[in-house]
């Protein structure tokens, strides 16, 4: 089956040179690359978290940029059903169609140069991340501070989800947008409920925005409520985008994605140049998550200490509270980039250091060398354990990384026994609570914990 | 506690003596009208169906408009809580508070005198609904034929109320909009699920029609996501206003009110002048309302024939048939209003008789006199029927019915023995389904069945 | 000749009763009035003044409203051509076409009765010129205060003309909307120097309004510009509208019209009770111009006194300087509304008396009739003279009064001497500089002065 | 005196290193080609042609780039006072100082470096006017083809000037949009003129858009109404932006600039890989341009033959005809577009050759070099014909080209005789006409034709 797909949203016009080195016929690998990220959108709403399961049960997908008199057209061979209603292609994920080629274009054709250039300048590392997102459309210097972003797992339970979407409907109540992962579970409840909220309040623009990657992408296609949809190079450039469009943090419970990204915010948290951010972080969960909540709680407290403690509250069962909290927690936000003459849209003025923005390949090599003693600086140890995490997730989920697994066994993570005994509970926990994979086969661990 | 309102939506103009004449001091019954209206609308999603529960919990409740440099104001003293988020009153519910002003200014200043005159001429009521709704900004010529009625109970259960948000999710899926009578449950749930299916098709400007009268607009207050609320004068003008803007009709399980609602849509189409109206009808729920529905079918059957059967489709346990019976039917009213060269945004062609035109007013008096007989053509039975079920609405949930009720005891529902032993049957499945008034109390019957 | 036209701007429903009391067939005399005013907007852009010539020009021109499936549509026999631009009608025409409708439906259907009744209460009367202009959707109540009214002749000279132009340029570049009688010359002139400046500043809603009656539409048809048009009943509502609408006035130079809308604002001005009214009005033209307004000041001063020039300032040859004052000066009309809680949008606490507010007839008898002495009080005597200017201008372009002319010969103007001489010469001033009709005929005046 | 101006328009984000380049201390010169832009942007409205004059006029300017909490502002020092009403800029300019931002930024940052190494690549200069154009949102595939490109003289006669707006009003009345030099003259008189046509046809998005490029800018500072204003980098980039752009072209009286676009026109339509192009093309002027138009077409007929003849009509004095030449000829465009799959917004399939490609530097040595003898293929001919043009426009108007005369003395032009006494008596024409410069000053031909 062939279908037409006119552009929606961002991406009408390529010039002639774009279209030519996209085409499959192209010798880079860029024609893999994007046909593989638009087979991931065009599966919204799947119910699988294995990437390579979704390229294997669509082998004979194709897409073709063409031009048109109107701009360009994207012509589809055997594109995933679910995309479609009674024939026609949902418009969100046709949108989110043209956001896949707008990045895959600006990130491989414009600025790859320079970025190839100077990848270890953090000066650069940041601007291209805000060229990325301005490319994008996504920073808009008329909004006052209101985004929020959400993070929490793909896979988690329905109070849970429900949860997420209750915090949702408070928080679009509260006219606050909601930027998340852009999977199921975590991802999605929070948006579907600030749809709702927003509803309510004739919010009528509304901002759904989801950040993802092109390795996890397909593991976690994006919902078509999502009305920006921006594909960012790697994991610790997407980081690096939350971390400076958001006004507040809110995290639900989940797996080591969601550990990853809650050592993220803190190993930055606690930089000394960054002791003035005023960035509200809010866990918060259903009744039955709070010995989650806990668990993730002490295990920072064992490794990062009190202070990073600091940085964040707890909220059980309260979905109004935690909604007021980030609300209540703006006014700062902006107070501050106005008195440092700092970007609404983007925090320029917030230090990643080069540990939290250097790629981190996860084989296995790299992930037998992680640094995983207790006596380092904890911004040091927060960065190690958030690789660890992150190779978790790639060793889970993502296609490279389950294929690594695959050919040469579980990651081996190794540390000084105190750190290890507290990783191998808190994976543990993971694994029991079902928080590793989507629930409905067994989960193999694609690690094994070791110790000094 | 007073709070200013500034207008949203519509209504933001009014002349000096319209002001004057809404005031608490002018000596008419307007006010009360006006203001009880009012906080019915700020009561919204509050969980009571009984309207004098509501007015006696809120007496001190009062509001008034005046004059500002920027057009009028509403001066609201002691409003629900629940309207309010943070302090700020929900722009929903904001906007349907000038809703009510506009259509109580309209109906009662503009057109009562002409209406007085002339409310036993069929014609005139038509044009009245027509200019009601004119007025209102509810009719929009412009638009393609998108707009599905969808009928059922205030009270319905958990899986049911799911029901009617997938299946609202997959008419928003199809980009057609939703009408109801605008208050909790089958009339909430369509639009919630709407919501989110809109979303996804990147609807800007989706339609969650309400339409209420003032005497059930406190026991059923429209939830905030109604975007256009209308209310209308009584309830036969409600439904007339109903299937003339309809293109489309779904109906949910339900209570009486769901039940006079299907024997109004059947004694509208079995009129002769009508036969060539191709309305799509489709009574659909979830596996467990099965039997509900059945027995529905059968009443009708049994009453009405199996002529009236064939108006609709039973559709069990499927949102996604349901919602495309409805898309697929469209096109041939459209087709028919082309080739009458009648709007597509008003039915003026449909016959409506003078018999479901002339309010009914359910004292003792007229709900005893209701002639239920089988040995009537059948459209005047179901116009009887219709009546009596209607009544025990008002018996239920409005604030008058239930003063009458508390007076004079249950009304007396009389008719030859056949068809009574069917009505009891029916409205016994309703008691015992909870479907007479909202769970938590003990419902005492406000009828009782004699029979000749 | 036959074509259709479709809806644009505001009126695209009507009932079908009101379509049939529309329809040449009726018996009322509504057809006519309505037919005469569609061809008047049909001809914008001729060149003549003459109504009765324009409507014997096209004695087979017809208009008929139809109803189809998107409302109503227009279907016109033998059209004026100019309304056209390659056989499709001028959007700006299409929407007065419907402005016409809307107004014509809705002081003959709506109000007419109610205002049959009430025609005597001042009180009544301003709420119906409201009720018109809100029905126009003419109110708006978010906007600043920001309307200036332009008087000034039809028929002025190509250097008064461009200096109209000039001034309504500096005026766009101010932000300041437009609102003239909207015919040629100096109701023409300030909207196209304004579109310009609104340009400049990307003013994408500026507010180009036309303000007409039906008995003068065809002799001053509106041009394209307009941009909302509205046909109040007769020249004293209008005039009304005018005033309570705007928010400044610029007087062009003109003839016996333009002298009409000065003693009306003078009149009005000196009312006690308008002591605190701060509206800034300013007479302007070009450099040779400026004996013109010395005799107009000159003839103020000797009827209604030095009183009466305090209420408004001459600029000669100074566009920026006229613009300025009127920007400076509507500070103080935001600020005397808000003290007053009255309307930005409509100026409820002008006083303007009955005998401002009621129709004066200009038949011989009614003109012969007027008292026209020096010894009255000078707002009475500004009422007076105000009658015999509009009188005049009823003989020089209106039908009715151009038909009375014609059979009875010239209206008498009647009063004692002092008064005439001045009238005699103001009047002699206006033929010989042809501000009476458009150049072109020899101009034989419709009075004739007399003198006790 | 100091000010900040918030963005308007497109250009609002930028980064922290864009930010840091454009500042006066930066080492390039990047600042001063930024600064003189600006200031003559903001110079809109001035009657010079003389860059320097302009520069020399305003030492003290300055302009600085500055970071705020909502993206970036502009601190003038300085600015010329009639960019400003009362104090506040005037939106148009405000729009025109954030597109040179824009393009600047885009141009000298982001495609400098491919563009230097791909400069001698004709299908890398398509892509890259493309690509500036593209940045500038000028390009919009969802618009049907209406773009008509107005060339003609910065310095034209009254009569002429007042003709080109009735032509610009002829083309707005069609719904067609504008594109010119964005100077005075020829280049404004057809966008006021269309600014009142698509009043009238209530057309909301109107285009009138500006290509100039750095060193004419300030000769010819882009008028406020231009609402698309945008920098190409050079004369050779600016003319192949208005071709691909343009779906008809008139042509207006002008002088050695218009000579240049009539030759540039005329030689890429006698390439013959564009035989099939359908451009609407037109010459036209009002009654007394008659003779300037037979002496252009003669010059034409003489230099480059008949069939360069074909590609265009002469319209004298009927502005209605010459719009509808324009119209009739569009479809032609659209038909043709569509049959080659080639954009609306941008004629890819367009010929343009590499000699009118490569900038023509106008030094001297490369005047006195040009090949301008009658034994050359047309094509050619025309380049070079156009090259002298082009450089007698630089000596006129442009700062280098005036610096470069004053140092060294006149260009001389040399060629065969024939050839050097059509251009002689072509030049001779444009000076005693006053079209070199705008009038008030005596010209001093800035070249010497010679003879071989």
């Amino acid at each position: 089956m062939m279908t037409h797909i006119s552009p929606a949203g961002s991406m009408d016009l390529l010039s002639q040179l774009e279209v030519k080195r996209l085409k499959k016929e192209a010798t880079s690998d860029l024609y893999q690359l994007y046909r593989n990220c638009t087979l991931a959108v065009l599966n919204s709403g799947s119910h699988t978290d294995n990437s390579q399961e979704l390229l294997d049960k669509h082998k004979t997908f194709d897409v073709d940029v063409v031009s048109r008199e109107r701009g360009i057209k994207l012509e589809l061979t055997d594109p995933p059903k679910d995309a479609f209603v009674d024939g026609t292609i949902i418009t969100g994920i046709q949108e989110h169609l043209f956001s896949v080629l707008r990045d895959i274009v600006y990130v491989n054709m414009h600025v790859s140069r320079i970025h190839r250039e100077n990848q270890d300048d953090p000066e650069h590392i940041t601007n291209l991340v805000f060229a990325i997102l301005r490319n994008a459309g996504a920073l808009h210097p008329g909004l006052e501070p209101n985004l929020v972003v959400c993070w929490g797992g793909h896979s988690i339970k329905p109070n849970e989800y429900q949860y997420t979407r209750e915090v949702g409907h408070e928080l679009g109540l509260r006219n606050l947008n909601i930027c998340t992962g852009c999977g199921p579970g975590a991802m999605e409840g929070p948006m579907k409920g600030a749809a709702i909220g927003h509803a309510k309040q004739r919010n009528d623009e509304p901002r759904y925005i989801g950040l993802t990657e092109p390795s996890i992408i397909a593991a976690e296609p994006p919902n078509p409520i999502v009305n920006e949809l921006i594909i960012m190079p790697d994991i610790e450039k997407r980081l690096e985008a939350f971390v400076r469009m958001g006004h507040g943090i809110v995290i639900f419970p989940g797996g080591p994605g969601t550990a990853e990204e809650l050592l993220y915010i803190l190993g930055i948290m606690m930089h000394p140049d960054n002791a003035a951010q005023p960035i509200p972080i809010v866990l918060t969960g259903p009744k039955e998550s709070e010995a989650y909540f806990r668990s993730i709680d002490e295990f920072v407290a064992d490794t990062l200490g009190k202070q990073a403690q600091k940085h964040y509250q707890i909220v059980v069962d309260d979905p109004e509270k935690a909604a007021r909290i980030i609300k209540e927690g703006i006014p700062n936000v902006r107070e501050h980039r106005k008195e440092t003459e700092d970007a609404y849209s983007y925090n320029w003025s917030l230090t990643v250091s080069p540990e939290f923005q250097k790629p981190f390949n996860p084989t296995h090599e790299n992930m037998a060398n992680l640094d995983l003693h207790m006596d380092q600086p904890t911004e040091l140890l927060a960065s190690n354990l958030r690789k660890a995490f992150s190779g978790i997730v790639a060793g889970n989920v993502k296609a490279e990384g389950i294929k690594e697994i695959e050919e040469h066994g579980p990651f081996i993570i190794n540390g000084d026994s105190a750190l290890m005994e507290k990783m191998d509970k808190l994976l543990n926990d993971f694994v029991s609570q079902q928080r590793m994979k989507l629930p409905g086969s067994e989960y193999v661990p694609c690690y094994k914990i070791a110790s000094d």
